[in-house]
């Protein structure tokens, strides 16, 4: 799609300076941006390009004072970084919308029900008496099993798989390969050293708004729900476990694993590779620092680092004390040589 | 499937109190079950909610005394929570039962051999000379390549990729996404500073009744097999590299990784987030720690835990006093000052 | 297929001892290997496995001097395991070339382009304006979004995912569901709590020769691309974050994590279930043990290990003496009441 500058000042509500029919057809950043193409200036620190850019529009801040002659089409906002941001989520949005109908081969049970303006890739399967509302774009190769509902605008990227019986919300963005409702890792130990599959019956229930990366895997509960409240985001390749609940706006970087049962409360930010115990509970707000191994339960608002985790400034004291440890030792060594030639000196010196 | 209370207490060799034709068509929670619900209650701290759940019928232990009327019928067994287990996976077995026959489309070569009771879903491709046994059930687009076999009653769910001239047993569940054959990382450094690929031409076997949870990764050996013993459990996206092997019933939890030709004996149980290096021995019965960094073989019935891991009761000791290095450090400090001041003390006083 | 030791000896440039004619279909190690395989010896260690193997051909060093007569054909070569090495990789590449055609079904976008002798697996799926190299192998299952290109004799395993407008290089190999341009891991805090996605509307580059192992996910860039250089090998559950930049040669193991923005240099080598934090430098031939966790930038060939990682021989030391934190921290205990002791002797003794 091409849009001329004044179409963008529209969008974003900017005002042009320059030539406001100069069209552009893609993004760049300006210090590599040619020409047809849209880029944005924010941080000072990168005026310089502003000279030199091949872009064809540039969006600026309005308090911007030029230093010299700009070739492209200006487009002047409050907040450039936002203006831009906004532009790209609506071009986004856009040709998502743009998506739609059905491609062929794919697979749609009869008994599955599904909205307005959804597009269903190649490839893609869709199980008994599943209910998919407006606007959903499944892609190719997306698996969705028996009785599970998505909810309106949400986006499941190539190779996601949705378990019978669980729910994806409205708004979602699933990425490519997840696994939504795999069993829970439940076992019972025999008398032979073998072990009894524990049924995992339960499922998964994600809320609105919420994203999921690529590659994750959360399991189905063993009775009842491993829920994910709205507006979470998850990262890529991160492991949660039957039975737990991820709280509102809680976010979770990469390849972190959750273990069984445990509840995270809100707004909690998690590191990526961090490992948290199961049947334990995240405060609200808490903070768990990258490659930390939580074992204890954790107040709200509580920081922590290391393995195992605890108080995020005294780990890090310590971490950096581990560092002089052979110092220490040395230290040891010579006090305990000092106070034995001290104890002889004093020996022979009076008793 | 709906089934009477009678009709369950036959399943599991239990007596029904009240009215045995009350019927049930799913299971809940015994705090969240609503009417047309089976439950059960095992735990006597959850007693109140007998009381006052929905749920239509209920599995409770022999021995309860009721403490007021029950609205549910009730079913009493020896052991409450077994029998709802084994009801769960009779439950279970027969619904994977009636998953039968082909659907379409699905790619299923000319010389592949396919047995009875077999269900192979949309978008399943299965190569050349592949032998699927009875009661396979192959979820929508799985990958089996040429020449793999799948023992009988296996369960691959969707998206599961099995490479060319891999073997699964009998028995085994894999969850979607995962990949079994991959190659092994062998790259050989050249001169020029590049690398130089190490063809990986084994296979992966799995035996029977072996469980593999979601998106984990199982790379073919170099030469040989990569195997997987006998009832061993794997858990979401762990990472098991070439030429390992994994004893019989051995679990391993969510995100660890096994290096190239480290062999696991039996009965090892692996907590989340460990990382094994390669070419070692981990005796039976060892037991390794969550986010634990073995680097050395370990003796049969092994307790470890850190990074780099060691014994877990010595590692635990270290651990805590770590978090006292500071204290430790003050110590010491301090110890250097009074030393001092006695030696100064000390020569002021005597020589 | 079948081959005499006369054919493979002239693959290999060898010379024939023993029957010319003897066949063989198929590889094995010699310890195990059967009638009718190819086996090599290259390790001394393993010579007396060449008296007893059931190999029907096996490839040996030129000097080799057998100490008893052998019932199989022999290849002598200046170095064996190399020659074997060889002997795979072009066995491997002649039946790669034999693969070619489409299977059906399969999609393929009319405006998408396909060079000679490709192989377009069943249900592969392949999008818009997509340009495919010569001689690349599409295997079943794979998703090539919008706009991609994929170089000359690439080989993408089953169920990888190529997100729109990324591209590939030429002589890449893409293990099972691996994804290639998810969105990054970007979202602006809001006023309530509530987070706001940052549009991810770059791309990622993958240059020539790179292998990529299977489930591992490299996210798109922001703006702008991230990049996988020529020659750098990544294996399994990897983690590769927007903007991130892998340079040439570098060699990345197991479930590593590299955050927003961080450039790693040529020929580094990172062990497993690493953690590289966003927006440092890693210098070229740096080391990173595995499970570190990197901070701060690194410096040309620098070592580290830890989490937080610094200098290696220095963190071993620290690491050793963490064992002997009970130790140093009774001997403190000690010191502080000897020298109360002595304290007090002194006290007594003189002032």
């Amino acid at each position: 799609m091409t849009f001329s500058a004044q179409q963008i000042a529209m969008m974003i509500g900017g005002s042009v300076e320059g030539d406001a029919q100069a069209a552009v057809d893609s993004f760049g950043k300006i210090e590599e941006a040619t020409a047809g193409q849209l880029a944005f200036l924010a941080n000072p620190k990168y005026e310089d390009y502003l000279y030199s850019t091949g872009a064809s529009v540039i969006i600026i801040n309005d308090k911007l004072v030029l230093r010299q002659p700009v070739a492209a089409s200006l487009i002047r906002v409050p907040d450039a970084y936002n203006a831009f941001a906004i532009l790209l989520t609506k071009y986004q949005q856009l040709q998502l919308q743009q998506m739609e109908g059905r491609q062929e081969p794919s697979y749609v049970d009869e008994t599955a029900t599904v909205g307005k303006n959804v597009f269903i890739g190649a490839f893609a399967y869709i199980g008994r008496n599943v209910r998919i509302e407006d606007g959903v774009k499944i892609y190719p190769q997306v698996f969705i099993g028996d009785e599970v509902t998505v909810g309106a605008g949400t986006v499941l990227h190539p190779g996601v798989r949705v378990y019978n019986q669980c729910s994806i919300g409205a708004g979602c963005t699933v990425h490519g390969g997840t696994v939504i409702g795999a069993d829970g890792f439940g076992f019972a130990p025999q008398a032979d050293g073998s072990y009894q599959k524990v049924p995992q019956i339960g499922n998964v229930v994600v809320e609105d708004n919420v994203e999921i990366g690529a590659n994750t895997t959360i399991d189905r509960a063993t009775i009842g729900s491993t829920i994910i409240r709205t507006g979470a985001k998850i990262d890529n390749l991160v492991q949660i476990a039957h039975n737990v609940e991820v709280g509102a706006n809680t976010v979770i970087a990469a390849q972190t694993g959750i273990s069984g049962s445990t509840k995270i409360g809100r707004n909690v930010l998690i590191g990526g590779q961090a490992g948290i115990v199961g049947h334990i509970r995240i405060g609200d707000g808490a903070r768990i620092n990258a490659q930390s191994g939580v074992s204890k339960s954790l107040d709200n608002g509580k920081s922590v680092t290391g393995s195992p985790a605890y108080d995020y400034s005294a780990a890090l004291r310590s971490q950096a004390l581990s560092r002089k440890l052979p110092e220490m030792d040395q230290k040891i060594k010579a006090l305990e040589k000092q106070l034995e030639e001290l104890r002889r000196l004093s020996m022979a010196n009076g008793f």
